[in-house]
């Protein structure tokens, strides 16, 4: 490596008054956040040793079929009865055996629910301060240890999409939460603590950040043009460079100021601010082309770890403007003191090459959609 | 490790109608930014393997004092002649080998300069897209691997400061810099690429979305106020559980609504938007502190990967309302799925607590200020 090091300075050193190439600095669609493409940067040398594989230990893992005394009792699980999905709801004192996706409260809660709900609905104690009044909970995708998404089948897959949705309906309904951020961590690097395939759902009393200013930059778009800009954006990026892959209902592309390298959106064509309204063929649409993406990260990128994240808004005053989509953050590279201190990224895989990698090795599979 | 998991498990099983502790929900000082401060989260099991530390590997580094010839000639060094510290800027062609601080051009730029610097004052090709021209540089801190802040001489973190400062003096006088970013990255986890004492300066075409915000909110506060937030900030702190520590010309605190653990800022009491006008007295005070609260740290939490960045403005403009610091960002969790789909954090140490902790661990040294 350090010959290499050495090699790629030396040219560097002489490019003399060669034409420069710049790396592109992008701004994201609606957000005011910058990134600077720098593929070059992706060879710097590096002289810490490269990272072990993190084995799981052989701990009795809490999430597994069997262990549902090591976890609170569900608030909802998918069971197989006669064949049949049942969705069961009156679990405040059982814990059933035989379920297929299991709900549970996340035992160490960022937000818990108020002791009186009825009175819940101003909790917000000043414009900088508040308790965290909400729900935390645990999606356990699958009592099989290593059921994810990219190798999972897929009506266990169609049944997660479809429990995101029962938790949504369930928890967006409660008069004190603003927000539902249904999100997914894999592996250590990208903050998992458990190896079991599992998603969490937090609940909020504020519509958070990043959230509110793509809310109002889609309202000014849709005020300004009268229509989506998702619904804009859909068309451009599928016949973009940057398109990743298609089904009847999503499209999945590399957005064009990614600050993840290997980033990339899923996307539903049907405009709809969240995933209430969404139906069987929606729930198998989303999950089918979920697989496929997540499959080829895998394979490409060598299992890396990942986050996903679902920006939806549960405000009927959004209805118009906002559009659901899912984001997909490949962890492959760590925000330093640049990032951190300045909210502007560097991210070393220009999208259009992420896309056609991910693109190329979805066709290879040959998975039919 | 999995038994006391069980035993807080069973705890949390039994809270009843126990009186309900809730989370803090926290906004930044200035920023859009909500923290929660989730402390039992701490305490959630974990069945990934403990990361190995890391060692560095013996490859030559390219940083290292007689090592020159591996990286660009400087762009500035700090020369012991006669026992008098001498700046050289006649270095185009050669490189010296005595020096105390060395800065270079990076070889693996995020932002690179113009080639016709007379003509690039409007460099943005739109309001979504332009070339990332500006510098990137590294400031190599010491000849000696090794000397990083907490354990380097005093003499020499005042040599680094000054470097800061002559960096900046340069680079913010260029037509087509907007701002410059001064950061630190210490451990692999942090983003460091190379163990050897190092700070980076980026100057950018844009003022960054964080400083951005941070400028428009300070400026907001003085129109409404007639003073300045972060003078007012000092006052506030000093009185605070949340200060850190003191001399003659600097505070440290952490944050009220901190998004790293052990997070702390150190904010001149002199009021100034940037570092330009600093004299010798106060470089020799922001590298008296910031060595002490970084030793703090680096034995109170077994030397963790940490950030930091300095924050300021280059813009006249920003004179009246704007005031420089320094933010240190331990690495010590992992922003995971929600923070990053959200831009909402969870932080699981009480920034009061973290503020106690670091007091003490200063005193204990008893250093003298």
């Amino acid at each position: 490596m350090q010959s290499e090091t050495l090699k790629v300075a030396a040219t560097h050193f002489n490019l003399g008054n060669q034409k420069m190439v710049y790396n592109e600095l992008r701004k994201d669609y609606l957000l005011n956040r910058w990134v600077v493409i720098a593929t070059e940067r992706g060879r710097r040398p590096n002289d810490f040793a490269k990272p072990k594989t993190q084995p799981a230990n052989n701990a009795v893992c809490p999430l597994c079929a069997g262990n549902e005394h090591m976890t609170p009792p569900a608030v909802l699980l998918y069971l197989k009865s006669n064949g049949d999905i049942v969705k069961d709801k009156d679990t405040e004192t059982l814990r059933h055996k035989n379920w297929l996706i299991r709900c549970i409260p996340n035992l160490y809660p960022a937000f818990s629910p108020p002791q009186n709900p009825a009175n819940a609905t101003h909790i917000m104690k000043s414009d900088s301060y508040g308790s965290a009044i909400g729900h935390h909970e645990v999606i356990i995708e699958s009592p099989n240890h290593d059921e994810h998404p990219a190798d999972a089948e897929l009506p266990q897959l169609k049944h997660l999409i479809e429990a995101y949705v029962d938790r949504l309906r369930d928890l967006s309904a409660k008069p004190y939460v603003r927000y539902v951020s249904i999100f997914r961590n894999y592996g250590k690097e990208a903050g998992a603590s458990l190896t079991h395939a599992h998603s969490q759902i937090i609940a909020t009393p504020i519509v958070p950040r990043t959230i509110a200013e793509e809310v109002a930059a889609s309202r000014k778009f849709h005020s300004d043009n009268g229509r989506c800009v998702f619904c804009d954006l859909i068309e451009k990026e599928k016949r973009s460079p940057r398109l990743v892959h298609e089904n009847s209902g999503f499209v999945v592309f590399a957005p064009y100021a990614s600050v993840h390298p290997m980033e990339f959106w899923v996307v539903p064509k049907k405009h709809d601010m969240n995933l209430l309204k969404m139906g069987k063929a929606e729930a198998e649409g989303v999950a089918e082309i979920l697989k496929a993406s997540l499959k080829a990260l895998k394979d490409l990128v060598n299992d890396p770890p990942y986050n996903y994240g679902i920006h939806l808004s549960i405000d009927e005053n959004d209805a118009d403007c906002y559009h659901w989509h899912l984001e997909v953050y490949p962890q492959l590279s760590i925000w330093a003191g640049f990032e951190k201190s300045t909210g502007m990224y560097i991210n070393t895989v220009m999208p259009e090459n992420a896309a056609t990698e991910l693109k190329k090795t979805i066709q290879a599979f040959n998975l039919k959609f």
